[in-house]
């Protein structure tokens, strides 16, 4: 949910500052690996607790201090950006509610807050009102610099609140504006189920951002796209699709129910019901059903069926036979395949690692593979096949 | 469908009795296995068809009788609470419709039902109606007792209706209140359209309460829950999972498109693309894309691609290496495999059952397991890998 | 997209025509696939640009000549049948939209087209018109021999247009009908987003009648189902099944996530996580999940994991153990495989193509079965399981 708060943010200021209390260090360093120049402070919540609190000790070197929620996914830049074409010395985001119960009604006359009123302080008449505070502030002349040091926390929370930040100046008669936002999009995120709606319209949002480009979609409401997967060029995604973080795909054909991550695709068809685990390359390259691969790169291969390929490198022209499985872990460290060009593995093989096959090899169908093979070599291990006549009576009329 | 009119009638009442006519057998059978405490009669349909006739021959023990509809699968004990607020002899469901063609329309005066009005019946102003009957009815102080033996087949159908009862009451001065329900949650379900409607929305109920719970979902739209599943803890379902009759998921994470029935995992993680079969349970287990598990019982395992596991107990600190197969069917009898603690399973291994594999045990790629493997020992059974030099240009050459 | 405009055009008459440009051969191709009676036409773009010029050349049979878009593929012939019911001159298609703006707007007095402006050309007042052309037209009377050949293309496109022809017949005093159509399935399809909601309410159409004639699915909007696939009896269809060009399901249950394309599926059950490719044919089968079937026909077969059947004949009371492979290509060509009647093929079995099994034969687990095997036979390719003792301590305690 942050990473899109900070997302949009970036896109209207270089200066991003992130205020974290709960797993702190936990959130800095999962938003480290996406934004490398956002400022990070953590809360004094001892001392400062509340929405006060939060931005009491942050130095504002900008005559205009917008303040976000990291609870608001839908927020896109360009809702932001409206907040900065008012001149009010406060612009706060409120939103009509037909059922407004519950929420602190912001009472508005001639396009002016006049007063931010909590539910258990509102009269009767108060309580009718249905516009409410959405909680997103545009803070401009000094504002946050004059009035923070003048909060209090002397009420039922013991909290700080920036709600009074918006009283006080009120009260020395500046100018606070009111900015009529979507309900939709400003909505906080207070379960797993806001949660759910949130991911939902996001998801909606990436995928038609795809389509627009030129991608195509086979039922993609059945398709699940992170935020920073890359779709590029006359790519096809089909229903049930799952890409996840660090995606690239390129030119290419992803089949149903195939989940791809960390990866990069590149001309290439997968699928359906394959599997790409992060630290792989496919280019030209055929993945075909229940065919596992990780952390490998395949340039020109094909790979139809039932097959596990880890930690390895395979070359163009290769043919990897159904239920092939590269051994890559011995039960105390893990090893490389490499396999070359043109080679013909069999059904069944399995390649102990480390291993290198060299290029134009042909192995037989269920060989172990326990030694480098040399180029234009045929490998086989297997036991001759015997039969025993009359055997199948013997077994099964017993 | 039934299950859910029988779930919900609980919740309001220790007694209810289901009234069973076609595959009457099987239905019971199939109901019993959720419920043990219900009562089942069988319609008597060929002496007395109808909706009268399916109460005919109940004694009712109690003051109030609630009748419903087996094919509602939607109505909820909420709704069904509100028939017990009012204290008319009869309460009667209506819903207001904007085209009510086809349906008996209900004449409603100061709050009373007046007439209920057959649409073959009906003139054209009693057509303009917009109010039907929705087929629910709670009968009090003996109306069912007194009416239903007064009950009359001589009419098209040479059925004994409900609506009779109603209208004899109404000829002798009783109060029938009309209750007011959504068309939605009351809607009969007649083919398998509606069908998929209903379980559309009982799909959503069912995921929403999860979530509201705290289990966290990818996508829910695309997962199906059946309704007697349990989800407990920190649980993360994914898009496109599959939870069937008799699974218990427990802080848990159950990846894309997997597939579990009437199986317990607990603390594990769980696909993409697995498959848990019932009688199967999982502790501290990782298990990976095709994957099949059936009937057996895992602690703290590893068993990440491409395998099937089938009834077999494997213990603690166990892996199991891709393409490993249990050999649980010999064409006669299903046999049992029992693997011990650390033991490392080579890749392509098919373990003959009946067989123990002990602790500590290796067991080398592409081994086929036919003999008990004693602790800390090697099995294998591998041919040589030879090689043919220059076979490759021999073979495609040609 | 085409597709279904002619499949909808053939409803209404026997003799349509298709004017392609773009690709024209490869469409051509593509619909002649599906429709063996379809003229094709292929627009002189260079000289006859333009909307106009794509009807030009068609000599004109019939009194009543409809002309469609290939970029509609939601229209359904019982719309278009009520083009016919007028007896104007032209019939012209029209929208009211809530906001016509970037619309040819449609002028309308007394139920009658007055006269269609563009955009560019309209004046403020007409800029207010909210009712747009929708682009589909009826022709009677002679109405495009007389006009097309009085079009010209002297304006900013330098294009031929249809839209003239209904102007030049106006001023000329014929009768113009305008026919109000739905805006939903008149919207022409202009980008990936588009195509993407078009299939989504055509796959809801076909879903929808299948579900009206008794076939049982599983969370419909889950599944993806081509135009052409056939589904008969009493089949079930459950949760994230794809369904592609070709196939036939008639009595059978299609478990979720399966993928089945171009195959017949005869009172059979497949899946979860099946794969049935082109070619197949299954009677009284059992598939189970992670099998693929490409090409094969199986008669009463088991076949309940992790296989991989390629060019295959299997027949009654066969049993496909785990990790079955039919090794059907060396690289070079494919070759086929025949199993008899009741066989016991074991598991992680590779046999070896061209190769047939008779009847009554039992292959032992980890087999490569690359002779034939005569009927009665047990067939064994297995190097003995040794055993060392102390083994796994020195390995993994060094």
């Amino acid at each position: 949910m942050l990473y899109f708060a900070i997302k949009e943010a970036k896109k209207l200021s270089n200066d991003v500052t992130v205020v974290l209390y709960h797993q702190a260090a936990l959130v800095q360093e999962t938003m480290e690996a996406y934004f490398d120049d956002v400022n990070y402070v953590i809360q004094d919540h001892e001392n400062y607790p509340g929405t006060g609190g939060a931005v009491m000790n942050i130095a504002t070197k900008h005559d205009k201090v917008l303040v976000l929620n990291g609870d608001m996914p839908l927020v896109e830049a360009s809702e932001l950006e409206k907040f900065f074409t008012s001149d009010a010395d406060i612009v706060m985001s409120v939103i009509k509610l037909e059922d407004s119960s519950g929420y602190g009604r912001v009472m508005i006359e001639h396009d002016n807050v006049i007063k931010i009123i909590e539910e258990k302080d509102a009269s009767e008449k108060e309580k009718e009102i249905k516009t409410v505070n959405a909680g997103i502030y545009l803070f401009a002349n000094g504002m946050l610099e004059a009035y923070l040091p003048k909060l209090s926390n002397e009420n039922a929370q013991e909290e700080y609140y920036l709600t009074d930040v918006v009283e006080l100046a009120k009260n020395d008669g500046y100018n606070i504006a009111p900015l009529y936002v979507q309900e939709e999009n400003f909505k906080g995120v207070n379960s797993k189920y806001d949660l759910s709606h949130a991911e939902e319209i996001m998801q909606q949002r990436i995928k038609k951002n795809f389509m627009m480009e030129g991608v195509i979609f086979r039922m993609p409401q059945t398709t699940y796209i992170d935020a920073d997967v890359v779709i590029e060029g006359e790519s096809v995604i089909e229903n049930g699709v799952t890409l996840l973080s660090g995606s690239k795909i390129i030119e290419s054909h992803i089949k149903a129910h195939s989940v791809i991550e960390g990866s990069e695709i590149i001309s290439s068809d997968v699928g359906p019901l394959a599997r790409v685990r992060p630290g792989s390359k496919l280019m030209d390259t055929h993945i075909g059903n229940y065919v596992e691969v990780k952390k490998s790169t395949l340039k020109g291969v094909k790979a139809g069926h039932l097959s596990y390929l880890g930690d390895a490198e395979i070359d163009n022209g290769t043919n990897i036979g159904a239920g092939t499985i590269t051994c890559n872990y011995d039960g105390k460290k893990k090893y490389k395949t490499k396999i070359g060009k043109n080679v013909f593995i069999g059904s069944d093989t399995q390649i102990v690692a480390p291993v290198t096959i060299e290029d134009d090899v042909l192995i037989a169908a269920g060989t172990t593979v326990n030694k480098d093979v040399k180029s234009g070599a045929l490998a086989i291990s297997r036991a001759d096949m015997k039969t025993v006549d009359g055997f199948f009576d013997k077994f099964f009329k017993d």
